[in-house]
């Protein structure tokens, strides 16, 4: 089964949530472990006692921006082939072993990470960590086994990328946008390529990628942090460090100095589209100023439809016009990444409105907002609607579990983490100008427009396809 | 010194020197012999004994496009290390012996190739062997002498990039048009790359690609093959194959899905143009036909203002407008490729025309040419210049070492090389117009504006730059 995950618009949770947040009363935060094995692998622990679950996560720190050139997909296709076997067990049973003690588990790649994990009950943790320990040293598989896994995610990526015009949409964007960053390549790789990826090839990539000294183990629930570093010395203690792996270095990015636009027509396309991305700094270790201005921003731009300055200027009528110029305006921003990401603004006009006009309005609606500055109401709702998706995210322990392993393998710190909200709080309006009026350079975007064939009538609405920052097993 | 060589447009010599050509009168091509050594160098060895001298050059199966990402360059500062020194020589000792026989060396990177070649009095191939061997096998050079080179390339990255907005330009155009292939990374590199090479990693290119194995020697001039053969024995035969050899494997484009478009504005630029680039086949060794269509296509699009479609249409006046759209317009095509490479066309608008309409001229002329069909004088005219042309570059023994070299290094056999102008000969009006429906794709085109500031009066007139293709020592 193939499940995308999509950037959340703008870094926070939709505002029907947000009562949810707030009826749950959320606690304090739990408190947090960390330490370091031996062997290089580092281990956090997040207790939380009410319930008597643990998820365990092991992230590497590998994706699919460390694949060699030429073999995209590679880091995803050997996220699938970690559930056939190792030298002692037989293919699948990792699964079946999960699932027999009433667990569930999956995994998932991203650009900058491939995540490994479960659910279960807090006793079975030690039998969680024998398992992908084994994986982690053991890989094995045959040609059988590897082989009709190939046609897996070749069958993947025609479902989730083939048959969605808007993530054809997005991988050309993207291709576009980055001109020397393997971002610019998708997660699940291009076809022509993922057609030639071998066992070996996956052997490979695990043996140059995969070890404790790569990997951040994570560990929520209802567990002690001594009996979890037990545990983890039992099991994972006895892997060895992996000499092989490097520091992980990717082409950067040469200075843009052309603007890019695409067009791309797609019969399949109920409803038209402008979408841009600029090219945005990520967070990085000790310095996430410029990162929460962008997230600040991205909700003040793109936020509620009734509230936000896209949706106030584009998707009512402004007299003497009788009719909105779009559907909707949106923004969304990604904020966790090793390398400098995307800032992203989407467009979708309303019926008998062309490109060209949708386009310009936008390109006026941000002209307007960088010359006369944010409305400080506007600005204390946002930065309520953020700390409350905070503290709600902060609420459960899976979704904390995530956030510290995304970002401990794209280059942050526990530090980082437990600043973010801080640092959310911390941004100013003259922050957001700021970042806005460096971030929204044409020099350093892409624009494109996806659209249907000529003169077919919109069977719309439909709505904006999202990045993929991920691509689960 | 730094030089930059061009395609030539459409691959034809200028009509001013076909006079001369057909003044010299050529003569039926020299004899070529070929043998390869036991460590698997190619030789290649063309008589002409019209003068006492004789051309040796060296090229590497490696260029730009094979280097590892994030070190874009290496090919090009390894050219220039080569003149360093050896085990035994000290550094610029190969320039001073050259000079010393009053014979003259140089050396230039590709993205399919590096080739080494000096000129010299017939009687001093033997030394030229030796030198040459000498430091494919036995390189060596201190940081006091990579160091300093590294900023003579980044001075010439300056100069040759930098310093020239349609340089920076056809950069930008190419990292849009190739998505996933090298071919979008400049031959000498980006600057931020550069900056970080150095002596180790270019010790490190040179041990993985040069060797007797991964070579073509040609020698052109007043030599016999059977004393070359020994010569060649003698020097290169001693120098072991590199084992650390392996296939060229460079990422291939995924299908182009998008119409791309960039904009670029630099205070520098005194005459705006529109350039369009569309991916389009190479020739391939025992398929050339589609090149040649192209090649014809080129001429007939873009070859002389008073003759090519593309001059007739654009840069005349068509009544009842009183002035012509273009003030020049262009097409060239580079045939010679490992991979898939560009067809490309230019149109400099007329004072007073700005470039939406010079482009919409361009694609109504295009339009135009793929419903009317060629003009089957034209195409007579076209064919005798094209034979005329490379019936003159036969004539040369430089000009024909290096055609064979820069072919055995991209794909092609010596067949491929003897049958090119006879492939270009059964060039039929149909395989043209064939070509051009196919490669004319704006779906598989970037289209780029290259502008001064707003309202900046034309200082022009400028020449289009055309694409580089190899960088010169």
């Amino acid at each position: 089964m193939s499940v995308f995950s999509f950037a959340r618009r703008s870094g926070v949770v939709p505002a029907a949530t947000l009562v949810m947040a707030a009826a749950a009363q959320p606690a304090a935060a739990d408190p947090v472990h960390a330490f370091t094995l031996d062997n290089g692998l580092e281990v956090v622990v997040i207790e939380d006692h009410r319930a008597p679950a643990v998820v365990h996560m092991l992230w590497y720190r590998v994706g699919a921006a460390d694949e060699p050139p030429g073999l995209s997909g590679i880091a995803h296709f050997l996220e699938h082939l970690m559930f056939k076997g190792t030298d002692t067990r037989a293919p699948g049973e990792f699964s079946a072993v999960v699932e027999s003690v009433g667990g569930r588990d999956n995994a998932f790649t991203g650009w900058d990470f491939t995540a490994y994990h479960q659910r279960v009950a807090a006793d079975y943790l030690g039998l969680m960590m024998e398992l992908e320990a084994d994986r982690m040293a053991n890989l094995a598989f045959t040609e059988a086994e590897w082989l009709p896994e190939r046609d897996v995610i070749l069958e993947e990526r025609g479902q989730v990328v083939e048959g969605r015009p808007g993530s054809l949409f997005n991988e050309q964007i993207r291709a576009t946008l980055f001109q020397n960053h393997p971002y610019g390549v998708p997660i699940i790789g291009w076809r022509h390529e993922m057609e030639g990826l071998s066992g070996a090839d996956a052997m490979a990539f695990h043996a140059a990628h995969y070890g404790p000294n790569n990997a951040v183990l994570i560990v929520a629930g209802d567990v002690r942090p001594e009996a979890v570093r037990a545990l983890a010395e039992e099991h994972y203690g006895a892997v060895p460090a992996n000499p092989a792996v490097a520091p992980r270095q990717r082409p950067q990015e040469p200075p843009h100095l052309a603007e890019r636009r695409i067009k791309m027509t797609d019969p399949r396309v109920a409803q038209p589209y402008v979408l841009r991305q600029y090219l945005a700094p990520a967070r990085r270790a000790g310095d996430q100023a410029e990162a929460a201005a962008l997230t600040v921003l991205a909700e003040i731009l793109g936020g509620t439809r009734t509230t936000s300055v896209l949706g106030r200027k584009l998707t009512f009528a402004k007299p003497p016009a009788e009719t909105p110029v779009a559907l909707s305006a949106s923004a969304w921003y990604m904020p966790v990444a090793l390398d400098d990401t995307s800032f992203a603004l989407a467009v979708v006009p309303a019926e008998d409105v062309g490109l060209a006009e949708a386009e310009a309005a936008l390109d006026a609606a941000l002209a307007e907002f960088l010359a006369d500055g944010i409305d400080p109401e506007q600005f204390a709702r946002v930065q309520t609607r953020i700390r409350a998706a905070e503290i709600y995210s902060r609420d459960r322990s899976e979704s904390r579990a995530r956030s510290k392993g995304m970002a401990l393998t794209s280059g942050l710190t526990l530090a980082d983490v437990d600043g973010w909200t801080e640092a959310l709080m911390a941004v100013t309006p003259e922050a957001v100008m700021a970042a806005a009026a460096t971030v929204l350079d044409r020099q350093r975007a892409v624009t494109g427009w996806l659209q249907g064939p000529e003169a077919a009538p919109r069977r719309g609405p439909a709505a904006v396809e999202q990045p993929m920052t991920e691509v689960s097993q």
